[in-house]
């Protein structure tokens, strides 16, 4: 445990965030003498979210950050201590004290792995192995740092389906988010699933997240166009020549612009034009627009065109225009237009294809507008929409005893989708010929693995009864990450992680990756593992 | 700023959790010599959640804890200067390095306050003053702090309404919240809008919130009943008399529990059984069961009696169930007949009123059904649909610019919903005689209050023309909390803020109350606000 050399342990979330019962548990378990027995838990998700047929595994690094850094302060056990009963051993308070994860394990599918939730059979995301108090108090934390992960990197993938692999996504939803660490997560996250970046610059500080980001309206509302800039000269982009004086040269380039365009000279607002300028010599090299504070064909977009080709005569290129209102891919496309006829005619041909950006609420829906054959649009923000999940904004992930002491556990409750599959099991994707995945196999953990090019028979859950199987490759799921507390490899990086997400994907089969109504991945038990759960749903020995 | 004397500074969002576009328009302002002009942004929402027609106001004691602690680190700095343009003049990363709140005042709705947007036309949450770069540094973390956090009070406070003011309500869903943070607001503020407490140990200590917690699932699979209790013997509650057995005391109710019901001695779970005893032990006095690992019926209620009675006969009386599946209301009352028959039959007359709590993805619709008339249920707890607002994840604050160096401001967009009101504001509630709200006016901040008692001329939203009105009572809504980076007064605490919400909505009248298609509020601009729109959208001076 080398929470203390690790930089980021002050970032990990804090070992009372957790459920109380998982406190009164740990008394109850220590109680009972049974603290220190060996358990084992499965992480896993119910059913795919938003009617897919995938979803991708994330939060691992949040969880492995968690665990290195797990102890309880004195803090901590003192206000526990004040929730349980007063005549409590203070031994348990001592144990507390003393526990950390030094004994605890996991397995888990590597960041940005395809998960497929089965009928009622799941991989699992996670299997946590350790003395079952310690395991037990992990429920919590690690649920709440691997739904949300999971759940915005599958919504990021589904995204980037939908748009394609050219369009620019960006992240945008921090403002949205269910405060701090939400934001974090969604931006790290949904850079895993497929954006290219995010707005939020703690991504970026702490998690290297791509960042992007250009002005708002208040900047442009804030300027009246009265104001004098301290310095309003600009030396060309090559260094060579005289400083010139961007804003009047901008307003003789608004001359030219609004003659072009059959404007009026006087309409386009001149506090937007005196904030483009201002943006201009701070950004001269990446200078951009925002078109819709006041009119975008009569105010904003010739304001942009007069700064953008006034730098271009110093040299300098621009680097494109956001919309935030209105009907954005028909207003692309004009702008586009525009954009070709005015390169044509001041002969800038770089303007005419310079990034047109668009925001305001987009969902599947409109992306999939956004990302029609023809669309001149090249980067699209996504906020609210990428962040909250809304049509499903949880994953519901559980985290199930399998094992204790080396005995299988299972739930047995009247509710047969909440019943669990027992025992401490291995998960192995079974392949085709042509690397697209086939099913899912668990089976227990002391059988042998599958091989490559052997027919075995599977129990599909939802079927009636077993089929055969015939893998061209087997790949194993589940990695060992921590041993005994120690990390046994080091994490892939988030980037990484981010090209991995997108290889399994493209191999996946188009019917699984259809986004409303595709067919169902299968997931099958071993023929050991079926025995075993009909063994113990008939009160075997559990 | 005390920020290195608050114990909750360390706490606080950190300040690079911003969009990237501030910290560009912070150099735009900067480079126009602009950094140190004095601005008014407002942040308000555009439209009530959930299809209601109120919404609570909270966050501001986030707010307060982010300005207080506000400053940009050296590393902070560096990271910002990596993104900014190469030949950006070091004076502006001076600029960055000595920032802080202390020029900054925020005036705003006290905690827990009802917030009625009108038809383009809102009272704003929050009014941030101060000098132009820094205010504009403000918005992403501001948005961040209030936007979930009233929108989860809101959330609450519509689950407290449907449940009626004897169910106990408790949150749950930390684990389904948008990771640590997104947990903790949620605890938070689900209290704040009328909620009883919170599984989150997290937000019991650092916030005060209540806590709750009982077992779970995997408590109970975990024993298999053959374990053998290093001490199974137990005191009597008064601690007089020999201490007992108590495993082998509930054996013996389990044959009387088992005689009276008709049920097979053999078939409730001795796994469960011993689980139930594990917990008795470490909790006599609050002794709960959960009853649906098994079978409810056949298993976990017997069991739960045997253990409940064995307690009882020591002069311990059981807390109560939990049920986490199936028909919860239908349950609940065979469950209470149980008790009932059970507490006669054995003349332990405290055991029929025990409480009944239930989980499991409850909701709005779910909540009015186990709050009827008649329904046993006692405690609900909810997680999911609470924490994770699924009818509406995102409250949609924003944040503009209202004033410049004491000129107004107004964002003329053609999306007539996205237009913002100018100028520094300040907002009275008008209250009719019996202390209900009648409607909510916007006027200038140099105007002198409105009378109560007197007549005045208003401009309701959406409505034609002008109207009058005589409040019998006039309450300003806009407190003075940060001046010049003071705290002006103390915050009121959580529980205090939970009760003003409850109080306030306690007067609010039933058909804006109303959770589907309600009357909605009016909010109205004075004379002189009216004029001034109406002035800058002509294009008088802006």
């Amino acid at each position: 445990m080398a929470a203390e050399q690790d930089p980021e342990a002050r970032a990990a979330a804090r070992a009372l965030l957790t459920d109380l019962y998982q406190a009164t548990m740990a008394l109850g378990y220590w109680r009972a003498g049974r603290a220190q027995e060996q358990a084992e838990f499965e992480l896993f998700f119910r059913g795919c979210p938003f009617g897919g047929a995938f979803a991708l595994a994330a939060g691992l690094r949040d969880c492995v950050r968690f665990l290195r850094a797990f102890r309880l302060q004195d803090a901590d056990v003192q206000f526990l201590a004040s929730m349980l009963p007063s005549d409590t051993d203070p031994a348990f308070f001592e144990h507390l004290r003393a526990l950390d994860c030094s004994d605890v394990t996991v397995r888990a599918l590597p960041e940005g792995s395809l998960a497929f939730p089965g009928v009622s059979c799941r991989v699992p995301l996670l299997q946590v192995c350790g003395p079952l108090l310690v395991v037990q108090l992990l429920e919590t934390p690690l649920l709440c740092l691997v739904s949300y992960a999971s759940l915005i990197a599958t919504n990021a993938a589904r995204l980037r389906l939908i748009a394609g692999p050219k369009k620019r996504l960006l992240e945008m939803g921090l403002r949205r988010a269910q405060g701090p660490d939400g934001g974090l997560t969604a931006s790290t996250y949904s850079y895993l699933g497929g954006f290219d970046g995010s707005s939020n610059v703690l991504a970026g500080q702490l998690r290297g997240v791509p960042l992007a980001g250009t002005l708002a309206h208040s900047f442009i509302t804030s300027f009246l166009g009265t104001e004098v800039p301290p310095n309003p000269m600009l030396a060309p982009a090559a260094s060579q020549g005289p400083m010139v004086d961007l804003a009047a040269c901008v307003e003789a380039w608004l001359d030219r612009v609004c003659a072009h365009l059959g404007l009026g000279v006087q309409e386009p607002h001149r506090g937007e034009r005196a904030a483009f300028v201002a943006y201009a010599l701070a950004f001269p090299r990446a200078f951009q627009g925002l078109l819709d504070t006041y009119s975008v064909q009569r105010s904003g977009l010739p304001n942009f065109l007069a700064v953008a080709l006034a730098l271009g005569e110093l040299g300098y290129r621009a680097v494109g225009v956001r919309l935030d209102s209105g009907d954005l891919l028909q207003q692309a496309q004009e702008i586009r237009r525009v954009f070709r006829s005015i390169s044509a005619q001041f002969q800038m041909p770089w303007l005419e294809s310079i990034s047109i950006t668009v925001s305001n609420n987009i969902d599947e829906e409109e992306l999939t507008r956004l990302a029609q054959e023809g669309s001149e649009v090249n980067v699209i923000g996504i906020g609210t929409n990428v962040v909250t999940c809304p049509r499903q904004p949880s994953l519901g992930c559980v985290y199930k005893l399998v094992s204790v002491g080396g005995q299988p556990r299972m739930k047995l409750t009247e509710d047969p989708e909440k019943q669990t599959l027992p025992g401490s099991k291995a998960a192995f994707r079974l392949l085709g010929a042509d690397g697209s995945p086939l099913l899912d196999l668990l089976q227990l953990a002391e059988e042998a693995p599958p091989q490559a090019g052997q027919e075995l028979r599977v129990w599909p859950r939802g079927a009636q009864g077993a089929c055969t199987v015939r893998p061209a490759h087997v790949e194993p799921l589940l990695r060992l990450w921590v041993q005994q507390g120690q990390l046994c490899e080091p994490l892939p990086s988030l980037a990484e992680s981010r090209a991995f997400a997108q290889l399994s994907l493209s191999r996946l089969s188009p019917e699984h990756k259809r986004l409303e109504q595709p067919a169902q991945y299968r997931v099958a038990l071993s023929d050991k593992l079926q025995a075993l759960v009909a063994r113990l749903r008939a009160g075997g020995s559990s």
